[in-house]
């Protein structure tokens, strides 16, 4: 990394020398988890750069939009809608949440039992390891679980502008309305900050670039239909957890591109395991950069992930906002109609997220599920019990893990995962 | 017990078996921890006889009463409305949740990492030893936290009757425009259910009867400031549990009957401890029957409980429903305002639960507080730890324990609290 690099992270106040360390440890996770795979797409050199800049160029491409007058709008939570922050004249990344960092210190804030996404967050704050955080004119929180909801009230005693955002449980009128209510007063809140009011052309032109950079993910996922498939499930991850933060057009360009490569291979039939390797969906939580243990433990066993039902996946990405609204209520109802559906597990009754999973084990021609729990994670732990049953009485082969963020329990998982795999042959 | 409620429970489809060891489990228990203490108020003969019959008795009054035509409906927790209850025909009483009960089945449903006190609601079902839930016409489940509400969404496979009603998190215009919409939505499912409508005159009676019943407790705790105390904290947490149950003119009356009792012993400068015994605020989360432990072993290491911040105890019952309204409007808008002040943890922020604490504290000269979590219950686990870092900022020891319903722990309670009251005295 150059100076200039260096110099702005001072400035931002990390922990250089902490900061120092998570590159390090990060390069060299990246190095034996993604550059180590073997017969990947050219195109994800475009990701490699981006991975390897993730702390520099990106955070000086941030600093120099705040230097023009554009706000950063930090999230954690799919739930934050991009069109109304692009539409603000504001950026929207995702904040850093995928590896334990300042632990010791966490644990003083935050009860240990509690899920290792939260404890992360925290982390990268207290460590002052996440240029991202400290970059951001606004941090967004949202109350979707308990934790996250009652960690927000800790975290308000750490950040100067954090702002929660309420989220309804039910999917009723009223919690149509609830959502509806509270993007209107994020809306004006945005406009507070950014100065820049909404208008019809700029939301309008905010939802076009969101479901460009949607559909060209769609376009990637539905290229892992193909056997042998095409990308490693690890390389689809890191395009769908870029997503997050890359800059849109950009994304959705490299995207395309990496997505004409992988037609041009499928009409070979060129994939990066052999045909007939075992094909596995992912289903649960979100997996936050860093957080490549799974994918890394699956695809080195013997199998492929084709594809991801998490919000750093399809739960995430797969809705489009409806493009026809004319009028700012228009385009707010379509919003609204568009994160409603998202099949988060903070919702109860969710029946739509076991569709969902079946559906892309259709889709996708998955032979088993793996659940993926973070440890602490109520709803999504409660959920993993009756969608494993409503799988296997389909005769979908489902395996629950439930881990955290350390690599205590990588040999175990190694063990289960590869005696699942076994069974799908 | 008699041969009649054996035909009783038989008919209730209770396991007989399983159930005659459960009792004989809470019988001897019950011996070791209340009847075993010194210098009882006379009127607690009241509560012994309620807890000898309480799968009795109350049952059998329960069942005369469904016989008349009167609906029986099950809760799980302080925001389901007993006004609205009773003026539809109708008696509220708590559900069985204070005891491991079949929890190899219970864990075939819910994550091992779940509350001890939803487990124990799934493991009286389960188990079939809950007479009271097998007696109710309706169940109601409420949208607090996420292990509930997504354990509601097994428990609907477990039972023909469950209700759910949703709940705000947040205490703005929208959360209680969600309270009153779920609460006129609850009146309608309640009249459907009793074929009785709700008038002013039976919503007037129902709020009264209530407010009496809240009001005896308060008149109770108001007794608990007396120092030597005049009654344990044990014996009046029993009181609190009973509020739950019993038919409420009863416990209205029984109530008074021991606060005479207590007013006469104050004036003798009589209690139940010595004079200068250290006093304890217990803060957290419930404690339904027959979870005793806490209590226990805090009062046989040589303090007193001088009050409970808890939904069973002041939490759940402090305020009263303004009882001036006239029309059913008036009313039902009294209702709303009533539980939305209730200071739970499901609620973000939750800044009046602190205050209440230390209230508490100084209404009862209590020397210090004992958090009470359950282990893995995020919402209070989560406060708890502000809540400690507030108090002792303000010199009011604090202690923070987090258990479940197992005995294992005891000795190293013992041995924790043993150390805290040291420290008060």
């Amino acid at each position: 990394m150059s100076e200039d690099y260096r110099s702005m992270w001072q400035l931002l106040g990390l922990n250089l020398e902490a900061h120092d360390a998570l590159l390090n440890v990060l390069g060299k996770a990246y190095q034996e988890i993604f550059l180590a795979q073997k017969d990947r797409p050219q195109g994800m050199a475009y990701f490699d750069f981006v991975m390897s800049e993730v702390h520099g160029l990106r955070i000086k491409e941030l600093l120099d939009e705040k230097a023009a007058g554009r706000k950063i709008i930090g999230t954690y939570c799919v739930f934050v809608p991009e069109e109304i922050v692009l539409a603000a004249n504001a950026t929207l990344v995702g904040l850093c949440s995928g590896a334990d960092f300042a632990m010791e210190e966490v644990e003083k804030c935050l009860p240990r039992n509690t899920c290792a996404l939260i404890k992360s967050s925290f982390g990268f704050k207290l460590g002052k390891v996440c240029p991202y955080l400290e970059s951001a004119d606004m941090i967004v929180g949202e109350n979707t679980c308990d934790g996250k909801k009652k960690a927000y009230e800790s975290l308000k005693g750490l950040v100067e502008n954090l702002y929660v955002m309420d989220l309804p449980q039910v999917k009723s009128e009223q919690g149509r309305a609830l959502l509806k209510a509270e993007y209107q007063r994020f809306r004006a809140a945005l406009e507070d900050l950014s100065g820049v009011a909404v208008t019809t052309a700029s939301l309008k032109q905010a939802i076009r670039t969101v479901n460009a950079k949607r559909a060209a993910i769609h376009r990637l996922s539905s290229l892992r239909k193909a056997d042998p498939a095409p990308i490693s499930g690890l390389d689809a991850l890191l395009a769908n957890q870029v997503f997050f933060y890359d800059a849109p057009l950009r994304f959705t360009k490299s995207m395309n591109a990496i997505c004409d490569e992988l037609e041009a291979r499928i009409a070979e039939k060129k994939g990066v395991f052999p045909q007939k390797t075992p094909r596995i969906l992912v289903s649960g939580c979100p997996q936050a950069v860093p957080n490549w243990k799974l994918p890394f433990v699956v695809e080195t066993a013997g199998a492929v992930i084709v594809g991801e039902e998490s919000c750093v996946g399809e739960r995430g990405t797969r809705n489009l906002t409806d493009e026809s609204g004319e009028t700012l209520e228009e385009m707010l109802e379509a919003i609204v109609d568009r994160y409603f559906r998202v099949d988060c597990a903070i919702f109860t009754p969710n029946p739509e997220r076991l569709e969902h999973i079946q559906e892309m084990v259709a889709a996708y021609h998955a032979d088993g599920v793996i659940h993926y729990g973070l440890q602490f994670c109520q709803p999504y732990l409660m959920e993993s019990m009756p969608v494993e049953k409503a799988l296997e009485e389909q005769g979908i082969p489902c395996l629950r893990v439930e881990t955290d963020y350390s690599m205590e329990d990588v040999g175990q998982l190694k063990t289960r995962i590869e005696a699942f795999i076994e069974q799908l042959r």
